[in-house]
């Protein structure tokens, strides 16, 4: 027998796990522009974000110092599954006969199966401190909500969840997690918040939207003085908290004497993408590694490929900052693909800054091509991805396949944000032949982004 | 902030993973019965047997050595998840307020998110060795199908899957999991074979159970010259992979400073219960350590507290060897409870052996009380269980309050041999108030247990 079941998998020991974040700003050649207050469209301060967030978090946001201490309580909690493995996918590079060498970084062992418990953690943490009782959010796939939902059982927290409608349609699966977990789930639109019942008046919302569940968690907490809101993506201190997994993979790469050329991850919000690429990134402007790093998008909601680089909402209603980034309009509503942590009209500022500043590429995939990819891992690999990182495979298959052409030893490195283990009707519908790639005629994108408001 | 949300995860280097198996039967004091053949009622050789496995399988089957060396194909795959982490549960134990001391061996961290591949694994891969095309098998809940297909996609064998109908239809996730794999998966009974088309004949056979699905896979791969089966429990060469994980907690608990006074596992077939707790009972036979080693069933399904210990067969249609065990009759279908893992009718023959010599204890606990335990572990250490793993959870934590009562520092230690995310609905209809507990009124077994062949 030969030794095709081979896998290399890369274990830091426990006092290797980084105990501090990483900012990039720090190291950027220049900030990123701030948020504007949406009424007087001046930056906005700490005082305007008090209702929403605990000063510590605040702070964080507005930070230009490099690195963050990750508080000792944090780290307690991390333990339970970081370090994260990082494997070297044999078996994958054997099925395409790629010289290529392909590393992915797993955050799916995680207790809520995703990336995300590394920021709902320090979020509830910090929000406990302050004497927050309930923290509300929104969730699209509903892998944000059950992480939160995880934290705030640690913590003693409530945590009431507004999830986009497709997805809760879709993937009862999720909401039962967040349920189980102690949470408690809404459907979005819904009738429980001003905002929710106002969009619903249009039936093009009723499959929901990220930004839509935004708007309804955001209003609950703004008028509840004991609770606040959190977000799992988008914003500054949301991508700092990340970065635990592109320092780790470092660190891992390191151990596994290997240098990246490729740096792929999917792209929402951009927390997993931020996460593991802004490490890098600062040793790319150390001018010590050169990867190319590149963003994947779904087809269905291009923001970097197709948005426009703005002062947008990060909600539907128009409640929260403006912020710059690169967006298809506070309205749009994307084709519902399976990949729902995917499904936002924006892109974090920070990834859109560094995106100007061309530090980096991105790409959109449909989602055919990526359910292709995720069958490939599937069955070499043996773990089953979320939709959401079958984008960042595609584009990793893609690279190696090139890398079969040209005969080049590129060495890609992804991230594996979470397992698929809520998303197998998808898998179903693969399968079955029945899958559809979404609808990406230009006026889809145009009507959304003229909604834009003009500012600056 | 109190350190409430402190864990202790105990992570072994990839070179403290256990090169062998353990094989129990060396160490006791007697060795088991034989299996008789179903036609002549004498032992069956090792030809009997290699119409349905390959003969190394079969030799590890009969073997009275000691240890048994783990090849390095299979400890190759082994590395992508183990050694698997030992948590002592903090925030468990700070909820119910008891002295005891309780840790959880954690085996859902495998690919297939249970502790099957432990033995899927190696069954693929001998039968890959011996030339073997496809392999057949039968699946509860779905956890075996899952890792077989795993497995056989690692070797590049067929796997075809019969899974007992009540999981088929409750649990269409598993059944997707197992295809995403590659593997094929039909409702039992089936109209594929004889048996299925014989058994289905009775309404009450409709909702399936592992003896009838049993019966459907051997006779499979019985007329197919280049398919096998593979049994996921009950067998000796099965429960001897298994013991991987008592062999890492072990090493755990020695680097956590501690000896247990009680091990507490889930029993089906025996697989989970065995892997855990044979190589604390060599300790324990060699006077070195004296825990009481409890195994937990299904008040749905207790074969060894309401079963009789004698020969009887391992499947439904009497196609199998006949088994010294206890058993509840091999034509008895017990409730559909959500524990489908554990709806078998016998216990693993090795596993009675050992009960009979009076090494361990046995309980069986309804449904409910072990869904409400499941509930209070996932709110705290942030883990949903498998249905299965809920039951020894239920005892850990009756032992913990009894632990409280007395004041003992009880040290428990359990396996958490699965992840519960394809059993989410069984969460569901619990938080809803709408679980029953299983039907154990005397008759239900009576009438299956009158139809246990008289021999010997």
């Amino acid at each position: 027998m030969d030794d095709s079941v081979r896998q290399h998998k890369y274990v830091l020991s426990e006092d290797q796990m980084p105990t501090t974040w990483y900012n990039v700003i720090a190291d950027l050649p220049s900030p990123p522009p701030p948020p504007l207050h949406p009424g007087r469209l001046d930056p906005v301060g700490p005082d305007d974000l008090l209702p929403l967030f605990p000063m510590d978090l605040i702070m964080q946001e507005v930070t230009t110092d490099r690195y963050v201490e990750i508080p000792g309580g944090v780290l307690d909690v991390y333990r339970q599954w970081r370090p994260s493995p990082l494997f070297r996918a044999h078996r994958l590079e054997k099925l395409l006969g790629t010289p290529a060498r392909i590393y992915y970084k797993y955050e799916g062992v995680s207790p809520a199966g995703s990336h995300k418990p590394n920021t709902a953690v320090p979020q509830a943490y910090y929000n406990k401190k302050d004497g927050t009782k309930k923290l509300t959010t929104e969730t699209g796939a509903g892998q944000w909500g059950t992480a939160l939902a995880f934290a705030c059982a640690l913590y003693d927290l409530e945590c009431e969840v507004w999830q986009v409608g497709a997805s809760y349609d879709a993937k009862p699966y999720r909401r039962m997690m967040i349920e189980t977990f102690g949470g408690t789930v809404h459907r979005s639109p819904s009738n429980l918040t001003a905002v929710g019942r106002m969009l619903a008046e249009d039936p093009r919302n009723w499959s929901g939207s990220l930004g839509i569940a935004i708007s309804e968690a955001v209003e609950v907490a703004a008028m509840d003085p004991s609770a606040r809101y959190a977000l799992g993506s988008v914003l500054n201190h949301v991508l700092l908290h990340q970065t635990v997994i592109g320092e780790e993979a470092l660190l891992q790469l390191q151990m596994a004497g290997d240098t990246p050329t490729h740096i792929v991850g999917c792209t929402g919000g951009g927390s997993n993408f931020a996460g593991l690429s802004f490490p890098f990134l600062r040793e790319k402007l150390a001018g010590r590694i050169n990867p190319q790093i590149t963003a994947v998008e779904p087809a269905s909601c291009p923001s970097l490929t197709r948005g426009v680089y703005a002062y947008d909402f990060g909600d539907t209603a128009g409640m929260t900052p403006l912020l710059k980034m690169h967006t298809l309009g506070h309205d749009f509503v994307p084709d519902p693909i399976h990949a729902g942590g995917l499904r936002y009209h924006g892109m974090a500022p920070l990834i859109s800054h560094v995106y100007e500043l061309g530090l980096m590429d991105a790409v959109a995939i449909p989602q055919t091509e990526c359910f292709s990819a995720a069958l490939k891992f599937a069955r070499t690999e043996g773990i089953v991805p979320a939709p959401e990182p079958t984008h960042a495979l595609a584009q990793a298959i893609r690279l190696a396949n090139q890398a079969k052409e040209t005969g080049e030893e590129t060495v890609i490195l992804t991230a594996l944000c979470g397992h698929g283990h809520f998303d197998l009707a998808a898998y179903s519908e693969y399968l079955a032949g029945s899958m559809v790639d979404e609808d990406v005629t230009a006026d889809r994108f145009e009507v959304a982004m003229a909604g834009i408001p003009q500012i600056g």
